[in-house]
């Protein structure tokens, strides 16, 4: 009774123990398995010392789950949700709560991996075909992608497609003056490094005598005008030149769309289908073009193709192209696509239907003829009295004045000179409509202005075709069958939420609910991107905090959260160098030294930023082969710009020489990018900033734990030493004077908004909230704790291809299959199908070394799943030596068959050399719980012969049903 | 360009359209089908004109699902969250969010049924069977239940087991005066009835000369002290009696379990484990009982059997108990457990394991023992020096200043005479600690008082047994684990999610997302149910107008809310007719009326407030037969009490003479209990309270979307004309002065918190708010039109076997294969399960007519689904007459091999009459996307005879899995 209170380790609330696959007494025998005396033991023969951090990363105290929760809702509270009518591309969008909790609140769709096995992504593939579907109807064209990152990069890829495809081969292109201006300013950012000319203008003016390979317009305009773009569409087939239309998707319920129209290609954002603003993103852009540009669409596109049993399956269509083939003659380096966005926007429509879509239009379209009648009635003029759902109003020197009432109304209008747009949504209600009319100085009852308010559509452009014709889009409109629709495609997929997904370079690791919570509150969800900073000061009080935990994790000294992915990171990253030597006096320093082991993406964004791409080769062991990096370096030094160098390597090692490789760079005037994407190894243990890195993105939905989505949406924020600071991107933000001078301006924005997709930046802020400095340098130690015991266990089976000098690896390892196709014909993707039999999404195939395996574990998996996965590939290893020693060939193998599918195991006459039970439950695996992947193996070179990327008619899924 | 605007019809944001399954297309069809000229003609058909509503349902305007959650939002902020000090069996508790998110909040485990199907319910019984293993554990006793409705409750359910099996044959039951108030007012409604007599008293002064059956014992005590009792069971044994304690789950992680100190039975709530407050509920109870005991348990048991291959597969146990086999003898009608709050408390015990919840217990001890110092040093005894988590404090004459301090720092305190009692839990941080000592008088650092604090668990009575030792408990400590187990076992069940479940009498509808939104709202979650009332104005405005909108609905007078389950409901009608009769001087009035279609809870209700019950005959059509009944109200008409009555019938049909019946027996001077489990039939249509019903409960878990959780929670308040409100239940709601006076007291409380589980009242609410009148009503029609569409389209197949007299069915139907069983040897389970293979939950099985089956669609149902509902039933019958014809025999059928699993289809060796595709997919139903359940058909009696109720040791396991 007497004993004096112990203090307690608390691991009950300790966030971190819960990250962490692995329990204290599995990490004590998992050290036993690989050798290693102690954890810091295996950290000093794993990183080079020269590198390690001296100091151990203090970000204060770890909050539980429920302090950091609470801590998010102060910060949410700091934020506040005006009714925001400033429209430019954002807007207010009613999420249908079934959505909301079955798919974004729901670990079997956010945690999802880009389809790449599309066996086991049939669920999200299907929506992404939808999606697509929805896209072309919409834009009346016939091919579009699942997905871009926003509608500026949108117009972006689309200027980079028409300078691909277009028959007018000169270097200039023209926009609409009416498009919005951040989609201007990212089209400048984009054309000046690759010396296209821009020439903004009106279209129907300024385009006859433009000399461009295409244009791109805004329809209806930026102003919320509705002009007949047909005109300036023959304009420019005229001259050979590429006709460019971005469009408002729910404008299109009503209006002709772009492929009516003529144009070649349709651009836009699906934002307002259902995805809350999110002070930004993230949303779905889309880009759907004709038949005939098809193989030049950027992006991801999900094809029809069949299976082994000749059975209708999606897969992702047409990979092999942009910067898998063109590398550093690429023009584009898209890489992420926003999939969980597009999945929302799709669901939406399927929920609505063609009836529900335009039955939300007219009602937008209806209360802002209203607004506008009303704003006629009490004097004002309205710069085009045709519209959709945005009106200009002429305001002269009343503006500010009629701006401060509508903040009293807590209302935010868009604020030009002597000029407010006001854009309705489906959200306007008719006291919103009145409360603006109050603002503009009249109160007026919505009542009795409807009666004189007239259809505000030109009749020649109204939509005649049909749009959303195929059942799916009329299948769903209960909530019952929406929900048993949505379970039954995540029921096809398989996602974190039922096994490991050890996929090498994407760390898929564990998305904790508590830092998926937050993302859903109004006050994340509903700020506009333009909304006054004031509106917003706990956004930018998270940011200013997330900034500063980013600087302390990677040692640089300033951070910009626009880049909306990876691959924009690096773009960002190297405009900053680009910045700098331009600024230096030495634009000529145009060569970007790339090792061959690179990701695809980074040759493809050095391309992007006009440098040239030389290759450094790498040695034996994997790492750069210093002695080549030094001839490069001095041959090319005079113009040397850069390096690109991922560290830990993609072979999953730390290479020693990594400060020397810095040196040499720094020495020949050369400046250090530092590929982020392996950052899970690094955190806590070593920063680039310190060994000589100078700039480098951060894959957020890495190593931060943002889910990848099923493809989507990520986050690449960069890190700069301070010499590159000024360089980082800036955005016009001339939108709100509130917005103005947020970031410096030196180099052009990469991103639409103008912190990326701001909302899913609440998740990484919590994760590094609740695991703090300790728990996060823990993660980087398991991480690379769990990498070395999967390479020790599987050694034998599998040689691991690289390790460092003293047998490590870091967070990943290379396993090496190839001499099994020698002695056993079986491939490397035999394996990764196989491994569906065992209930294992594959590891990374074919990257680096074409026809390895890479495995990156995380710290997330326990030893027990870690066990599971090595106890598989063993198994398979098995396999193979029982074709190895006859008993099968390997064409008769389950290897080869792999995966086994419910039609495979329900087939009678089964005569295959193997038993159902070793083909579908092989080594004992669970028949209870077993994951039944919906197809069999998918036929690439089919789907790409016979591409098929929207529904089909009707009748075709009937024959293919049988 | 000029075209005026027509109105829309908005169906975009109509609820009630996304309520209803079939489209208007869908409808015109269906009633072509059944052969009505219009909605409105059906309903003539359907419903007796003589209790037709006159006038149209009046609610007011339906909202949207954006309006009413808006509008939930407002009430929400009208409830303050306090800190909730006051104890007394609710505790502050933290939900993990992955649990919130994947099982509360996750429709594959919400709107899943109880689970009578035990093959297609395998993930929820194992859940449920750790919940099991858990109380075992914790109260140191054999055999426990899957939960009851409170502690309150099961205070009494244990009461009358200690009753029926005590050796001691007294009247009398002895109650710790230091029980909880409102377990101690439910005892005593439950005692007076039965005529059994409550002694309150000291157990160490009072239970040495009593005659008892047995005695309530509470464990700490509800002032928070500690005592030994062993001493008191020791005492109730010598007399033959049984000893119950009410014992804290947490404590119990650091003291001697009731086991351990020689209880029979042991009970008390499993709120603490992370399920919130919610002003009341819901929560699971718990019961645990000696082996001996186990055959009397009340309430659900979950036990492990084998199926068709001899694998082990859960079920319910002992499932012909109680109510089923006693009927009017019956002490208990208990029926609804608390299954979805069960399953979270279970995951919460799981997530934490036994060091887990150990150490939350020694935080809250602990930081309960730095208070106390604090509080010793500001000059205030305690009223005892053992305590674990809540002190009482003595405060004379100060009580009042020192609660208007608390107050201020929004602190609940428990108010005595003359005390005040402070309870503590895993929410409670030192800063809570130090507010109280303000409250106190003192400003007293907590980082100061600490290292005086000494621990107050008496030694000899500290827990030295080991507790969840089985590796469940062990196995998912991080949250990657936790919710792939989670995902797993939903995975194993079928719930609303994926399929239909046409359950008569169960009206398994949609539960909308939005109507689950608000619940996990902390300003409805975070509640004491006896918090001031006025900190709680949203939930009574919220009360008010959901008793007002039920009034409406059923015609009667005044609505109580606080039965927690219909049988509560039930129970609580039966009692106001009792003090009804009492208060007019009849109180022989003892005699009730049950037909003998009536649901079972029906005579057990009746038994357990002394009535006798005394059966009438059903004629042909299944109707009540009214001469029978005028016969036996003539014969009983002195003693008549009551008749209790299902309408529409539990056949299904809308009886003609309902009105006659009321008529009779109120003629002579009964009361007329209208059981309105059917009430889905008639909102909208008729009115009990209208045509002459005096007293019903309404299940709000069928008719008013509260989803069914697994089996729990439920709703049951009961609605009254004017004569009977006075005995509606009371509350002593004693334990605050702010909430006195809040009932009239005539009769006793019958649920633990005076609002039941309040905190799903939220979903009925906001149901009622989207569908108002116009949509209730015409959801009425609908469930109408699917049961009649279903009742056409099979009667060919298997006939229906009640209509009223113009062919109509009401909102189900009872479908008849007995024939089949002469002709084919097919069973009604034979038809149920193989149901499984098609992906359907059966229908009602033998209920109210063995061997038949009672199908309810609802109107949630689509014309799709319900299509693919009866093609499933008529290639059963097909099947069925390949039986008849001799192509197989029953034994050899797929009809009696159902369901079919995974392990029969991997089986190479297949040597059945059928195939594999015939077996497994019959009838061309999907191979891709189908639900397959993890055991085959499990065998009850062999879970009868070798009764399994917890965790067996691991090698149990090992050698079940081969």
């Amino acid at each position: 009774m007497n004993a004096p209170f112990k203090p307690t380790n608390e691991a009950a609330t300790n966030f971190a123990r819960r990250h962490i696959g692995p329990s204290p007494r599995d990490i004590a025998a998992m050290l036993e398995t690989v050798g290693a005396k102690s954890l810091d033991a295996l950290m000093a023969e794993t990183l080079p010392s020269s590198i390690r951090q001296k100091t151990p990363l203090d970000l204060g105290l770890a909050l539980s789950e429920t302090e950091a929760l609470a801590h998010m809702r102060e910060l949410a509270s700091q934020n506040q949700v005006f009714t925001s009518l400033i429209g430019q591309g954002y807007s207010g969008t009613i999420l249908p709560a079934v959505i909301q909790r079955n798919i974004l609140e729901n670990p079997a769709w956010y945690t999802a991996y880009t389809p790449y096995q599309p066996e086991i992504s049939q669920g999200r593939l299907e929506a992404l075909f939808n999606f697509q579907t929805m896209i072309c109807d919409l834009a009346g064209l016939d091919v579009a992608n699942a997905s871009l990152l926003d509608e500026a990069t949108a117009a972006a890829e689309a200027m980079a497609l028409a300078e691909r495809a277009a028959q007018a081969k000169t270097k200039s292109f023209f926009v609409d003056a009416e498009v919005h201006p951040q989609t201007l300013a990212v089209l400048r950012t984009r054309a000046e490094p690759l010396g296209w000319n821009l020439i903004v203008g009106d279209p129907a003016v300024d385009l006859e005598r433009a000399d461009v390979f295409g244009g791109l317009l805004q329809y209806p305009d930026t102003s919320g005008a509705v002009r007949d773009l047909k005109p300036a569409i023959a304009s420019l087939h005229a001259k050979g030149a590429l006709a460019i239309v971005a469009a408002d998707l729910l404008a299109l319920t009503l209006l002709a769309s772009p492929g009516e129209l003529g144009a070649d290609i349709a651009i836009g954002s699906a934002q307002r289908f259902g995805v809350p603003m999110g002070y930004g993103g993230p949303h779905a852009a889309y880009m759907a073009v004709r038949d005939a540009l098809k193989r030049s669409l950027p992006g991801r596109i999900v094809g029809l193709s069949v299976d082994s049993r000749g059975e209708p399956a999606y897969r992702l269509a047409l990979q092999t192209r942009e910067q898998h083939i063109r590398r550093e003659k690429a023009t584009s380096n898209i890489c992420t696509a926003q999939v969980l966005l597009a999945v929302i926007a799709s669901m939406y429509a399927v929920y609505h239907g063609p009836e529900g879509l335009t039955e939300i239009a007219r009602r937008v379209h209806r209360r802002t003829a209203v607004l506008a009648a009303g704003l006629r009635k009490l004097g004002f003029a309205l710069k085009s009295e045709a519209f959709f759902d945005t009106v200009t109003v002429d305001v002269g020197g009343r503006r500010d004045e009629i701006v401060a009432r509508a903040f009293a109304e807590k209302l935010n209008l868009r604020i030009g000179e002597g000029t407010l747009g006001i854009a309705l949504d489906e959200t306007t209600t008719p006291a919103t409509v009145e409360a603006v009319w109050r603002a503009f100085g009249g109160a007026l009852a919505y009542a009795d202005i409807e009666a004189s308010a007239r259809e505000a559509l030109p009749a020649e452009l109204k939509r005649a075709s049909a749009f959303l014709t195929h059942p799916v889009f009329h299948a769903h409109r209960s909530e019952t069958e929406l929900l048993r629709y949505m379970r039954k495609l995540s029921d096809r997929d398989l996602a974190l939420d039922r096994a490991m997904i050890p996929l090498g370079s994407c760390t898929m690791k564990l998305n904790a609910t508590s830092e998926m919570i937050p993302l859903t509150w109004p006050e994340f969800g509903n700020l506009h991107p333009f909304a006054p900073r004031a509106q917003a000061a706990g956004y930018h009080a998270l940011f200013a905090r997330l900034e500063q935990w980013l600087c302390d994790i990677t040692g640089y000294d300033a951070i910009s959260l626009q880049p909306n992915s990876g691959a924009q990171g690096e773009y960002a990253g190297l405009l900053a160098i680009r910045g700098y030597h331009a600024a230096r006096g030495e634009p000529h320093r145009n060569v970007c030294l790339i090792p061959s082991s690179a990701h695809g993406t980074n040759p493809a964004s050095a391309s992007m930023v006009g440098m040239t791409v030389v290759v450094v080769a790498c040695d034996k062991r994997g790492d750069v082969d210093v002695n080549d990096l030094r001839a490069k370096v001095e041959q090319h030094s005079k113009n040397l710009a850069a390096v690109m160098i991922t560290y830990p390597s993609t072979h999953g090692v730390f290479e020693e020489h990594i400060r020397e490789i810095c040196d040499i760079v720094h020495s020949h005037g050369g400046q250090v990018y530092l590929d982020g994407a392996n950052m899970n190894a690094q955190v806590g243990l070593s920063r680039p900033g310190d060994y000589g890195a100078d700039v480098s993105h951060l894959n957020l939905h890495k190593t931060f734990c943002i889910p990848h989505g099923g493809g989507g949406p990520g986050m690449g924020p960069i890190g700069v030493k301070a010499h590159l600071a000024p360089f980082l991107p800036g955005h016009p933000a001339n939108c709100h004077p509130a917005t103005e001078g947020a970031t410096p301006h030196a180099v052009g924005p990469v991103s639409a908004a103008p912190f990326g997709s701001a909302s899913i930046l609440t998740i990484s802020y919590i994760y590094i909230l609740m695991m703090s400095g300790d728990g996060l340098t823990r993660a980087t130690e398991i991480a690379i704790l769990n990498a070395n015991y999967i390479a020790t266990k599987l050694d034998a089976h599998f040689p691991v291809l690289y390790r460092n000098a003293r047998g490590r690896v870091a967070h990943e390892c290379i396993v090496d299959p190839r001499p099994l196709k020698n002695s056993s014909g079986v491939t490397v993707d035999d394996i990764a199908k196989r491994l569906i039999d065992y209930g294992f999404h594959a590891p990374t195939m074919s990257f680096p070394v074409p026809g390895t395996l890479m495995i990156e574990p995380t710290e997330s998996e326990s030893k027990a799943e870690l066990d599971r996965f090595c106890d598989a590939m063993i198994a398979i290893r098995r396999e193979i030596a029982e074709i190895e020693q006859g008993r099968w060939k390997v064409e008769a193998s389950p290897l080869r068959h792999a995966p086994h599918t419910v039609h495979d195991i329900a087939d009678d006459a089964w005569s295959r050399a193997y038993s159902r039970a070793e083909g579908c439950f092989p080594a004992g695996t669970s028949r209870t719980d077993k994951y039944w992947c919906p197809v069999g193996r998918v036929d690439n070179v089919y789907g790409d012969r016979n591409l098929v990327c929207s529904c089909p008619p009707v009748e075709a899924y009937a024959q293919a049903a049988e």
